[in-house]
């Protein structure tokens, strides 16, 4: 298990106490938030009618008698909360949904699933179908707000519906609600500053397609990352070294091929998957990982220590962005307002055994 | 892609038309039935009060009319089906929830996923919220109806409230639902023989706590496999070699340490995950996979042809099992009232590289 905790003060593991067990309890968060019991109750009903001032006012009343805000409103709640996520074959989204959905549920929400296939419902279904089972809220990871070709006015038009949503993995800067994603470019400093380090001079980068904005987001990070090492003269040099690809294992491996054949003896891959489809392109032409050829992965998946070889990759940190994402999406549905501002989460490299010292150039 | 049709008559593939383009059809289906143009509406509209053989009227005069039932009727419903399952972080569940949603979206329906975790919401919990969200129909996958110590009345409840489910991987013989499972006796079959005809003597067993229905499944084809095999004199002593466990990498790990230290050069596991567990007992014995020990795992879960080395397993066929299960559950939303005899999916062995000849015993 990841330690984590982004605000010790709102972490959603702490004690839990439920105003179910006595209304007395109601008098003295009116009493310390200067304000009615009738108040305090339209707050913790969720009712939009309270000013957020006062209703700042009783939540902090709140956390000063010990009470964990969510837990108790998960005792009054038994609401539905959508996550709406990419295929579960990649087991990153898997991840996800089983720790979105664990938060959830310590924040008294009863977790549903639902997982975009080609030939599954679209996301606008999928909306349509959780605003049927009247849902309190939505999270979407990685969704059509990722892509930046797709309209975008699904998001706004459920925030004049009144629905909380929050947007994880990939930013829409033109959505007015809160959003969470990964720090791509810091992910791709740190796997090429590794590779650098251990002499790599010819550097490439496997990635998803640029219509996606955590794929632009990687490849910006990765051109730079790649100036600032000294291996590109410039930033339209650099761009040389990408190759865009299909999210898929045969995607990487293509990629990977076109960046072998050009020289390179380092390949940065957007995904995981992308980086097992590298190892494979790599021994189709019978040269050894890491020996010959380096590679470094993205999200590092469950089950990616036990690839052959173990992947070294960028951890998409899954905890700590689902905690954050929750947390807005809690604070949300109880009209606290959050932040609109995109909060960024550090990624960390796990090196293991796809990466060596760069062979040497004869 | 495997390649996937249990009843071609009802492959949930085939052509697509939707009644919603004009109302002649309806009088179209009423003559070739014989019936009224309100009974082919009360059936379409899946009313209960409709003769089972009026029903089957009206569907075999849809058939004839070359319109996909299944589709049809989804063209009419924009139902949410529930599939509840165990956590994802094991990839062949992942798959699973993937599949069986693909096929419900085929079958009309919006597949909404509900994960059971040790943290998240009870199975009871998700029936609730699933009955709140007012679902069509429930998929339980792996669920409570897989554990031989619980309470089975939560199924039949279901049942007499009308909501049509199927039960999948694991029978509740006292449920009186359609039912879905992998013959996990030709499984175990399947390894021992594979195992034995390389020259083990010693086969052992990692599986799974013995409260689930397929681990005592597994059990059982187990042991009368290693008699059949000669590799035991008695069922009693092929039980011998069977080691429980913890569903978990560490649990496979535990069992395994168990049995090679028993002598055993060949593992048999009930599970991929409980196998990458045997690999890691054997390596950190200083033991080579496979020339010192054989490794058989079972699912076949996406990815795992990439672990080290490619895992010998015995594939759970998830496309078929999710298939016949959706199209039980169809059948059932539909009134047509599916067998209920336990169905039973055959597996089959993927032959990769953690199996070998046995090392000679010296």
């Amino acid at each position: 298990m990841m330690a984590s905790a982004l605000d010790p003060n709102k972490n959603l593991e702490g004690p839990t106490l439920s105003l179910a067990t006595g209304e007395p309890r109601l008098a003295d968060i009116a009493e310390i938030a200067g304000v009615s019991m009738s108040t305090v109750s339209r707050v913790l009903n969720g009712k939009a009618t309270v000013a957020s001032s006062t209703r700042r006012a009783v939540l902090t009343a709140l956390d000063s008698l010990g009470y964990d805000r969510y837990r108790m409103a998960g005792a009054r709640a038994t609401g539905l909360v959508g996550i709406i996520l990419p295929e579960l074959i990649n087991p990153v989204f898997a991840a996800m949904a089983q720790v979105a959905g664990t938060f959830l549920t310590r924040g008294g929400y009863t977790p549903i699933v639902c997982t975009l296939t080609p030939t599954g419902p679209t996301e606008d279904e999928y909306i349509e179908a959780l605003i049927k089972a009247d849902v309190d809220g939505i999270l979407f990871c990685y969704g059509m707000h990722a892509d930046t070709t797709a309209a975008h006015d699904r998001y706004q038009r459920l925030g004049s519906l009144g629905l909380p949503i929050v947007l994880v993995g990939g930013h829409a800067p033109d959505v007015d609600v809160p959003q969470v994603a990964v720090d791509d470019a810091t992910a791709m400093s740190l796997a090429v500053r590794h590779l650098a380090s251990q002499g790599h001079r010819r550097i490439g980068l496997a990635v998803g397609s640029e219509r996606f904005s955590p794929s632009q987001n990687k490849r910006i990070g990765f051109v730079e990352a790649l100036v600032d090492a000294g291996l590109a003269t410039s930033l339209d040099d650099a761009e040389t070294h990408v190759v865009p690809s299909a999210f898929a294992i045969e995607g990487g491996q293509i990629a990977a091929s076109e960046l072998i054949t050009a020289g390179h003896t380092a390949i940065v891959c957007g995904s995981d998957v992308l980086a097992i489809g590298a190892i494979r392109a790599a021994r189709l032409r019978r040269l050894r990982v890491p020996e010959d050829v380096s590679v470094v992965g993205y999200d590092d998946s469950p089950l990616m220590s036990y690839t052959a070889p173990p992947l070294t990759t960028v951890r998409q940190p899954v905890r700590p962005l689902c905690q954050a994402a929750v947390q807005a999406l809690l604070d949300e549905m109880r009209g606290l307002n959050p932040s609109r501002e995109l909060l960024l989460i550090e990624p960390e490299l796990v090196v293991r055994s796809t990466t060596a010292i760069a062979p040497s150039a004869d």
